[in-house]
């Protein structure tokens, strides 16, 4: 593998070093990016924490969650060099003598130093000042912030005033790591590679899309946390919405980021509003009853571990999205994601429209239209849905829906899926903005859904109930029904 | 299997029971409608020819030729039904006496008689005569003709003439065994079941296609019948243009033979001519020399037994198309058919537009066009090729042709594919010419067809040779380089 213009070289210094997310997702993908030749020589890894760890135990940690975070076997030569690369320092975010220590061993790099928070929004704030006091911000710098980058429009705003106040836009990298995924990424080959998409992508030949993601878990020991944002903030606002965009765009010029972005931007503001007066008509709101998953019975989200009983957060969300804009118009978007539903499943489903007539009547009253459908996870493809005559001879012209397919596990064999951690911390390092998300979407996506959000309370919708290992409400369903579809199966 | 409107119901009657398609194809085919279930309980199947069987003696002699030319081994219960099916009449076609015969036999039945005339071309208007003046000519009953219907305009008219002396044009019934094929039938359901085909399947969005005939054989000791006709008149003329009209017609307004073959004739009507003026240009001929096929020496056209060694009769055809009505302007389709090329292979490949806009120019210069491949043999099936991003971090969208496929005989693993002459000879029994060629198509056929070979004449263009186990002359290359494209491979 080449170690050229594409090499990642930088400081990277990766503060909350102890937390969740770094060690089960950010570390392992270091490796993995270092195993495929992809980080500079030069580059250092500095951890940040409030521990008292000498750069040796820190390595020793490392080598240890890494070895249990991962599915393949540590390589040996790898990690000979990932370790060379590995220094840790004590870092409270309140105490501003710990910065001093950072500054001391990343001061006189020539490399970029790249920040990368994980940590809970709260404290960017502080951190941001404790950097630029310690003499650690400068032009070059970069910050990777996690999500969820505050709980609605005006709780964002602050947050990125604190980050802003040290850093410009450019030099911010905020994540959502459904855009590192590469089956997300394959949307921008097969939308803009192939002509025969390319040019049916529109209202005059699409008749819907569904996006559906869909968790198997339900709270996993966060049920405190979950229940002070909901499903529409935790997965409607930012990753919904941004395949959403990525579905929806107008072709982008070319892939720097600010063309990409601008085009998703323009998505979001041509979502039509959902409000108090068309809420019931857009929306289902849902919340898990006890059930039945893959044969074992499961707890309701009321019954979970800490439960306030009361709780009438919804952990289901289906939504009739329209795009008021010439390409879309006429064109329904249905998301749908939720909790305890049947299986674990990230998909997008592009329906074409029907044919106008059928000369194939006898076969079919109506022609099923041609579907393309791409999966996310798992079984990662693409897969068109077409009609084709069965071989045969008993009937004149028998048709039957048949499947191009794409496996991506089949056709790459010999390619390994990355992580999309891999991929994002791999372009902060690099100083590629185009898979991250702007003020202005984040912006615009929390203007969208606080307006949902505000109508649920206004209009005192609530979240109905549905069996945990079900596909929600009933009324989800009915949301496509009465539109005369039907959720993908 | 249902016995209900679909099954048919005739005395069918095998004029040329002993020749070799008879035998060969016509018979097993039968018994295959009957396995299927597809004959009527009451229908009979008399052979006819110039032999002195008994009922019995060709009962028997048809079980050998059945066992022998097929594949799967005779099923019993079967063939107990078929058996008491078969009859058998001596028939001379010039003695009037022997059709008496006949007459007595099938001349009561109140089941409508198919004589299918699988006997050489001249010998049409005598067959004719002699079942009419049997008096076994009526309404009711149909011929099937076998092709080449003539060598030429003249010639078929002569043919068609005779035959069209006792049977109105709604009783004859003209093979191309090509229109019987599954793959070719599903021409009909990719295009017109499919919005996505439908709706791109013109000069906005296809730039070129090509179909491709060749074969890996030589001349199978037809030397002397072969070079009589050609490559042009033995392929082109028929199963090229068939394939050519069902890939180019308008969608028809139903699937009746008057829908379908009226648009086939407007198709081969928009054939721009080829003549004296531009057949250099249009047109490739060749003929093979000796060589090597899948690493066996081969002789020449020139050295095969019985060959006169002056002929300049061509084993191989190219042709660029060009069909001048509103669908196809500017589109090019290019045929090829040839013998002892690499290998047995019939497809149709479409090739969309190239994209007008290039935004992954870093991985592709020129992005590869979508591409439609329709399998016709071997390897049934429809292949869609589509660029796709490779998974992977190393470059930052690295692009790579895929393939959604679909093989027949892996998806629809419990269907037989059926010979297209059993799917041929039962429509023929129920009545439906869809699938059949009409009088004006084989003329308008053979007018196009007959001013290439004048020009070829008039011109003195030569085959040019090429060696055996290569895809032709190397100017077949060149009539697609020229316009900047390159054949299939």
């Amino acid at each position: 593998m080449s170690q050229g213009e594409y090499t990642a070289q930088c400081d990277f210094v990766l503060i909350g070093a102890q937390g969740d997310l770094a060690r089960r997702k950010l570390l392992p993908s270091l490796y993995q990016l270092d195993k495929a030749g992809l980080l500079h020589p030069d580059t250092r890894i500095i951890g940040a924490a409030r521990r008292d760890y000498d750069h040796e135990q820190y390595r020793d940690v490392v080598l240890e969650n890494t070895t249990s975070f991962m599915s393949d076997e540590i390589c040996e030569e790898t990690w000979q060099r990932f370790v060379q690369r590995l220094f840790f320092f004590r870092l409270d975010v309140d105490d501003q003598a710990t910065y001093d220590a950072v500054k001391a061993f990343v001061g006189d790099s020539q490399l970029p130093s790249v920040y990368y928070f994980a940590m809970p929004p709260a404290t960017y704030g502080t951190i941001c000042k404790g950097l630029n006091q310690a003499g650690l911000v400068n032009d070059q710098c970069r910050v990777v912030l996690e999500k969820p980058i505050g709980k609605d429009l005006e709780s964002s705003k602050v947050i990125n005033d604190q980050v802003a106040e040290f850093f410009d836009e450019g030099q911010i990298y905020r994540i959502d790591h459904y855009l590192g995924k590469d089956t997300v990424l394959n949307l921008f080959a097969l939308r803009f590679a192939n002509a025969l998409f390319t040019n049916n992508w529109d209202h005059n030949n699409i008749d819907h899309v569904q996006i559906t993601v869909a968790e198997e878990v339900g709270i996993e020991g966060r049920w405190g946390y979950f229940d002070k944002a909901g499903q529409m903030r935790d997965m409607v606002q930012n990753h919904l919405l941004q395949l959403l965009t990525i579905i929806a765009m107008e072709p982008p010029v070319d892939l720097d980021a600010d063309s990409v972005r601008n085009e998703k931007l323009k998505v979001l503001k041509a979502l039509r509003p959902i409000t108090h007066t068309n809420i019931d008509a857009k929306t289902v709101r849902g919340q898990y009853s006890s059930g039945f998953l893959k044969g074992h019975a499961v707890p309701g989200y009321l019954e979970e571990e800490g439960a306030n009983q009361r709780s009438e957060t919804e952990t289901f969300v289906s939504i009739r999205v329209d795009i008021d804009n010439w390409r879309w118009a006429g064109v329904p978007f249905y998301l749908r994601t939720g909790k305890r539903l049947p299986s674990k499943l990230s998909e997008i489903v592009v329906y074409f429209k029907q044919q106008p007539h059928n000369i194939f009547a006898h076969a079919y009253r109506n022609l099923p239209p041609n579907k393309l459908t791409i999966r996310l996870q798992p079984n990662e493809g693409v897969e068109f849905q077409f009609l084709n005559k069965v071989p045969g001879l008993d009937e004149p012209m028998k048709l039957q829906q048949a499947k191009l397919d794409l496996s991506f596990s089949e056709t790459f064999a010999n390619e390994r899926i990355a992580d999309a951690y891999e991929r994002l911390l791999y372009e902060a390092m690099v100083g590629n903005q185009t898979l991250f998300v702007s003020r202005p979407e984040v912006e615009q996506a929390w203007t969208w859904a606080d307006s949902i959000i505000e109508a649920w309370q206004h209009c005192g919708v609530r979240a109905k109930p549905y069996q945990a290992g079900t596909w929600g409400p009933v009324s989800s369903v009915a949301l496509l029904a009465k539109d005369d579809r039907s959720w993908h199966e």
